[in-house]
């Protein structure tokens, strides 16, 4: 199944002599874009003339095509055109919708292209899961290319339900669609030289392609050792110092704005005519409500050009440049050759896409698609490898007890830093009753417990977490990076249990249970991470269900993606995994009683 | 044998995982450079800082390595230091040496690296002739890179000396040497959709690879419709507002600066600020009198720099940019995980070379090499491939007459443009007698001849040259781009014959015949290209033949680069070859005599 050819990524031969036919004049363009304005990305100027296109190519570009001959001739009347744009690094899972509800969502506001790293589904369903990623990518009016995930699962902290090693992913790797190797997590590893990360970033070099980096304030001697490994490209960075540190030191810079982790405004005085190639636009992580209200990488686009970046610069950050990195063939610029992705803007300054084209056809127009897009049918065995994740035993949540002896005095909390993916250590004192450590909800602390879902061990993790302003009830999910286990925060054992119960029953997706009762859910019947709705439908359940945490006092904005990156082992501070309360920086597990 | 992988060119997992160990601190460097100014040309600045070294690898860069343990260190008193430069686009075929010689001419100015298009020795000796290229290029202290020769024959116009198909270039590419499609000069059956031509182009698509250009001045319709076949850079390019339309449309851009081809001060107007990660710098065709003076591209750069380029943008055109274009890997920077190919400046502004390191050897201090270099021993049956190429019937000299008739009036003489590689059609009134047009030094017209020489059909084309000075004796080669049959022009048919039947003595190479006796000659014995001596010996006997040619009259500074030019059918406008007179724009043999 690897090796199915994925059509819409490629040219063929007989489309690349029929643009060079029309190109030359000896053939009718299908299409002609007269009286552009042309955002050229290349030499980053605008140039005045019309665009030829055959079938899926742009075959020729400037006003010698202006009389060209044409079946359709569209008068643009001096709008700007620009390529549609690429998202270089992308979740798609964050979306909580498969790829065709995705590409609804995006398409209208010009994204014609993302690299997926479908690194949570991986997690959860392996080999198949990135196999059901691909199929259900096909023939949508968005490019997706695939990263190959390199760390599932992320670190020997955490359960997850599959494990990728390097045949695996040189064997991803020889597929069409898969452009690179995803992020290498493990940064910590890479640089101690542990053997099997060195062949895992290696790849790249055997293969002849990208490896993405991910080192979060790595800097110094650190750096430079994850980078000698073979890594191109870096997406962590929140500070300016350690951008430039990376740019100078060879990455491919990805400035990010996703839902929790927005750095693009402080990274964009990096974005100079010096660097205007070594910068791409990524979002990672974006949420639905993000996705509705700001768009995919376009927001980027938006924020760029409004804080000054001339639009060409913008504009090749999420297109040409990040083609280029991943070597995507006739993509990204408005040039003879290359795929007919083009944005019709309404404002340039604004930068509000009009029409939207993808392979020459017209998909959105003012906001809208032309036409829905349909999910592509996938194979009944890939559904299934996806399909009834959720696999818990029976007796996992009698298992939420936190011991205390009569020496317990301070305890370890997790706090998640507001807007960023990044947590602290607090220390605080213990509640005891009953011999047990307990969640205090008079000093916002609750109880936090991660169980493996996978079927695998039946793991369960227990800690505390604080900053969230539980004060009943419990919240619950299985999305949970990277492992994708169960995450529930709560104040009583018994929502907690119910929470996780209910997960099980709905085949994945988020809870809230306040006092015995289920409040608000969303099932996420694909690997307990994906929507088979569209995602308007999952955005308004996702509002129910943070109007059902506030409801329990929750204080924080998206509680739902703070409580899955409170899962996650690779980014410092403290962690809760199956394994237990996870010190990032120290790479093993601490206990919550400090000794 | 096109499987053998090339170890000076790929860097293994231990090299890696040592550099790794090295940057983090674990392991001591193999060298350390300290104190110096480093030239980033990724972002284009200069840093203060040390470069420390890991075997042939770069392990970090920076002030934080100022103090780290190791073998060896070097303290560069603040002296600047540059990544070794890289030749985008070279025939070692013109230098008339092997590439060993070629290193010990180049490395000590500090160019490292060299994509080699082999066209000159596939043209003679075919497959062969490639692995020959490949095996004496291993091991030298000068990385050298193959592009797949796409055009053997060039045209049909020609006979050469083995045709290359399609299947052919494929396996090539699929060399570790190999790094793209060598330049495609067929432009005008690209454009005309000729399913062959469009089948090279493709091959790049086919294996992610690069193809290379050479339309020379293809602008409007006609370039798009090149480029959309796919291919993706150009370096012939003579005038600016045809490389401005190229850029645009999405070529990278090689400025030339050879030996009969001096692009690059018209072309600089166009590196700048927007372009400059689009422009490399290339050499193409240099003779051994201009490397030994001039150097290779790093001519261009102090080219570059004279003319108000910074440095690191004008260094940048002739590593970085050249590096990304073909995607080698850890090329081309000053950064962890690269080649430690490197160059202390004594000057940045004069860019003159101090001490040259190659893969963390010292290899040349001062313009001199640490050693010289000797050539790698090649196997037996590819040195048969290539020697004793000169191959003519003994009859082909009998047949240089140009038969008149009564109506013979006018006749076309090929015209070289001095400097450039552009010939004319002059029209003169033929000097007839006893029948035959024949040579009339007194208006500087001299007969000139193609003779097939690879023992293939023996063909002899026929026509007249002007504007050489030539006023007696002849001389003649077996350079001949691209077919490399024997070019010869002369005033007397006996000296023509002579000159020919020497050439097949010496096994080809250049002679220069007077009034019946040889009073100058060189040996090629390698394809009759290449000389198995030093450039400087080589140089030497140019001059010889150069002052012979002279003393015939001959005005052109550089006769045989000239005449071999004469036989190049792909550039405007009228040419010899084997088949006859060719007029390159219409694409057809025309009559000497004009009807």
């Amino acid at each position: 199944m690897l090796d199915k050819t994925i059509d819409g990524l490629v040219a063929t031969q007989a489309e690349v002599a029929s643009a060079v036919a029309v190109a030359a004049g000896r053939a009718r363009a299908s299409l002609l874009l007269r009286n552009a304005r042309i955002v050229n990305v290349i030499t980053n100027e605008i140039t005045r003339g019309s665009i030829a296109i055959a079938g899926r190519l742009i075959a020729g570009v400037g006003e010698t095509y202006d009389d060209a001959d044409t079946v359709e001739s569209v008068d643009l009347g001096g709008a700007h055109v620009c390529p549609g744009l690429i998202d270089g690094h992308v979740h798609i899972e964050s979306s909580l919708v498969r790829p065709a509800a995705y590409a609804n969502a995006v398409v209208p506001r010009g994204v014609t292209g993302v690299v997926w790293d479908p690194h949570e589904i991986a997690n959860v369903a392996g080999i198949a899961g990135i196999e059901w990623c691909i199929q259900s990518s096909s023939g949508l009016p968005l490019s997706i290319w695939i990263d190959a995930p390199s760390c599932v699962p992320s670190t020997r902290l955490e359960t997850a339900g599959a494990r990728i090693g390097v045949p695996e992913i040189a064997r991803l790797l020889g597929h069409p669609a898969v452009v690179g190797v995803g992020e290498l997590m493990s940064y910590a590893a890479l640089i101690d030289g542990d053997d099997d990360t060195l062949a895992r970033a290696y790849l790249g070099q055997l293969h002849r392609t990208t490896v993405n980096g991910h080192a979060p304030g790595v800097t110094g001697r650190g750096v430079q050792a994850y980078l000698a490994a073979g890594v191109g490209s870096d997406h962590e960075c929140t500070e300016l110092d350690e951008a430039r540190e990376k740019l100078r030191a060879g990455v491919f810079l990805m400035m990010r704005e996703g839902s929790a982790t927005r750095n693009l405004k402080t990274l964009l005085p990096l974005l100079t005519a010096e660097t205007a190639d070594r910068v791409g636009f990524v979002t990672d992580d974006r949420l639905p409500a993000d996705l509705i209200r700001d768009g995919g990488v376009d927001h980027l686009v938006r924020i760029a050009i409004a804080s000054g970046v001339s639009p060409a610069t913008a504009i090749r950050a999420a297109s040409w440049n990040t083609a280029r990195y991943y070597s995507l063939n006739r993509r990204g610029a408005i040039a003879p050759g290359y795929f007919a992705d083009l944005i019709v803007l309404e404002s340039i300054e604004t930068f509000s896409a009009g029409a939207v084209y993808h392979s020459g056809v017209l998909v959105a127009r003012n906001g809208t698609l032309v036409r829905d897009v349909v999910s592509p049918v996938v194979d009944a065995e890939l559904l299934t490898a996806v399909r009834d994740s959720v696999r818990v035993s029976p007796d996992a949540a009698t298992r939420f007890r936190l011991p205390a002896t009569s020496a317990t005095t301070t305890v370890r909390c997790i706090r998640p830093i507001p807007d960023q993916i990044l947590t602290t250590e607090d220390r605080a004192e213990a509640t005891v009753r009953d011999g047990e450590i307990v969640a205090d909800p008079s000093r916002d602390i609750a109880k936090l417990v991660c169980l493996e879902r996978h079927g695998s061990n039946g793991n369960v993790g227990v800690g505390l977490v604080t900053g969230f302003g539980l004060r009943r009830g419990a919240i619950a999910g299985t999305v949970a990076h990277d492992h994708h286990n169960i995450m529930a925060a709560g104040i009583a054992d018994a929502d907690l249990e119910l929470a996780v119960g209910r997960l099980a029953e709905i085949g994945g997706g988020f809870v809230v249970v306040d006092r015995g009762h289920v409040v608000a859910e969303l099932a996420l019947p694909i690997a307990g991470l994906l929507s088979e709705e569209s995602i308007a439908t999952v955005d308004i359940a996702m509002q129910k269900l943070d109007a059902a945490a506030r409801d329990l006092g929750v204080t924080m904005s998206a509680p739902f993606m703070t409580l899955s990156f409170l899962g996650l082992p690779v980014i410092p501070e403290l962690r809760l995994t199956d394994h237990g309360l996870i010190d990032v920086r120290a790479g093993g597990v601490v206990p919550v009683v400090v000794e």
